[in-house]
């Protein structure tokens, strides 16, 4: 078992990253600071690890709260529920909540252990690959509101995270690459040794080997623990974690939530923000090329849906919580492991960079 | 003008108290750290004071949410109106939310200001006296859950307090002895010249003479931003705070919120704390006598209302945050200004103090 360290003083704590770890007792049980858990997951994971889990948790009340599978259940709706069960529950303050699942499990069941009597403490259980090398790690919480993603939450930390790989062996191929493109964007932002590893054993990590899988997760929780920790709050160097994302969010909240993986629209989104810095003349041609190469190879989207307009796209970026002055800030490639956050753009070239369906 | 100063390292911020404050465009001014904001109030208290209040802010964007006037309306549901103004406004993480009103509209406000976008800024304005007094002071915010009040919240710290005693002069009569349950709170906790200061100079509060009045609200802030900045997210010392409340909050949970105000149900906590201390023969009777006198004295109920059953009672007072492994956990006197947390006294002498309705 592999431990990484997301170091923020007295908010501290340790991301635990191996195969097996859902059967390791002792484990699990230390993840339990007092006698009451509520388990936060959904339809799909809920009954693949949920027993597995708490068969280790004897001698306290644990209970099960298992919602439908899917970003459209990332809302106040669900958060309601959660807090309802909590308190039919009689949950106290020294309770703790388990989000079993990927991205929208975590962030729904962390928002929730950050309001519950303004704040109790909560698990991540990561069981997609995107979860386990990006969204479960720092802290970030949400729900989303029919008028933007991501706006309505808490920055609010766990107390540990349990990474286990074995989880990962029956995840869906599609969920699989979409994890990828997270994965791809650590070693795009700062990270170019990463990004040579990826090119040279993409294949091995989309079979899924120990070996490649290992690795690809340590090091991306190395990455986003290190930035989590020099910037909790995002008033710096965290915002270039949003490289691709600010292309990817207006890309699915264009198309509704629910259509394409947040993955995937974070794949085409790279390809976006490569695209753009290549026009803008801050990335050369060829490793512009390389990026869209390597995202292609991992089977994501490197285009983004021919049917969406511009206007739509650009109404959906101007809702991102980067903005200042009504200006929208945008994540860069000066080079390959070298993003920047800037809103010094050629307004036109974002515009090309919208248009550009592939065709 | 006084200014009060909440320590709390970089979350710190000054309370402002005086006569005239909304009238003071600098001052006012200095509120709005970028130019986005909305005024959060209530139909009541909007149409008073928020013109005064925005004419100060010219070239910015400058909007207003008048929500119904009561305590039936601090729900999730009127956090979604917030939030979903908030985006209609395009406003971002740079805005300000103004929260004008009483302690309705500052836990409301303050918590839809903790959560947009992860969290902005907020400014209290409150005008009621006991919103002055207690709730704007100390970052607590929340809404209430069907089944429990303020189980849903953060701590989120607003950027100033602006205590204009101006807005007292239009307050209902009852609304005003409500406020002064949470003046008389802090001198039972720990201040018994304060206590006695009440005891002697109740009357002209009662008046409202302008010096009876800032010199309570300043003593009352002095204590609670005391308090506040030894424990800011109520690990220990914060929790006497709650005296008299657990019985209240049981008291508004039973008879439905709204029906009595806070404070009044405050007034009668304090009471029964009071009597059940003397039952314990932790507080002298005489001692007891002189609290509930005061109570009554500044118009306030002294005991619950007859109709409320004692399994009722209990039941609400098991969700309570303070509460530990099932136990209710309680503030008591030890003495006049002299409050104690517990967990450990005789259940029947609880139960006898919820029994008794005074006949």
């Amino acid at each position: 078992m592999i431990e990484v360290t997301v170091a923020l003083g007295s908010r501290s704590y340790p991301i635990y990253i191996g195969h097996g770890l859902l059967s390791d007792s002792a484990l699990v049980r230390q993840l339990v600071p007092g006698k009451q858990v509520l388990v936060v997951t959904n339809q799909t994971v809920g009954p693949l690890f949920c027993q597995r889990l708490i068969n280790h948790l004897t001698e306290m009340s644990v209970n099960v709260l298992a919602l439908p599978d899917g970003e459209a259940y990332k809302t106040l709706g669900s958060l309601e529920l959660i807090m309802t069960r909590l308190l039919e529950l009689r949950y106290e303050r020294g309770c703790v909540v388990f989000a079993l699942g990927g991205g929208v499990i975590g962030d729904l069941a962390g928002f929730a252990a950050a309001c519950y009597q303004r704040g109790v403490d909560f698990v991540q259980i990561p069981t997609t690959l995107l979860a386990l090398v990006d969204s479960s790690v720092g802290g970030k919480t949400a729900v989303n509101h029919p008028l933007g993603k991501n706006m309505i939450g808490a920055f609010h930390q766990p107390r540990a995270v349990l990474a286990d790989l074995e989880t990962l062996a029956s995840l869906p191929v599609r969920e699989f690459r979409a994890g990828t493109a997270e994965i791809i964007k650590y070693g795009l932002i700062d990270d170019l040794d990463f990004f040579r590893w990826l090119e040279l054993n993409l294949d091995d990590l989309m079979a899924r080997t120990p070996e490649a899988l290992i690795y690809a997760v340590e090091r991306s929780c190395r990455n986003k623990a290190r930035v989590v920790g020099q910037d909790e709050r995002e008033s710096g160097v965290r915002a270039l974690l949003n490289l691709g994302h600010t292309f990817g969010h207006a890309i699915e909240h264009a198309m509704g939530y629910g259509e394409w993986l947040h993955g995937e629209a974070v794949g085409v989104g790279l390809c976006m923000a490569a695209r753009m810095s290549r026009d803008l003349g801050m990335l050369p041609v060829d490793d512009c090329a390389r990026v869209i190469h390597l995202i292609k190879r991992a089977g994501l989207p490197t285009v983004r849906p021919p049917h969406l307009g511009i206007a739509e796209l650009l109404s959906a970026m101007r809702v991102d919580k980067k903005n200042k002055n009504g200006k929208i800030r945008l994540v860069l490639l000066k080079g390959l492991g070298e993003a920047v956050l800037t809103d010094t753009y050629d307004e036109s070239v974002l515009h090309a960079t919208l248009a550009d369906d592939g065709r």
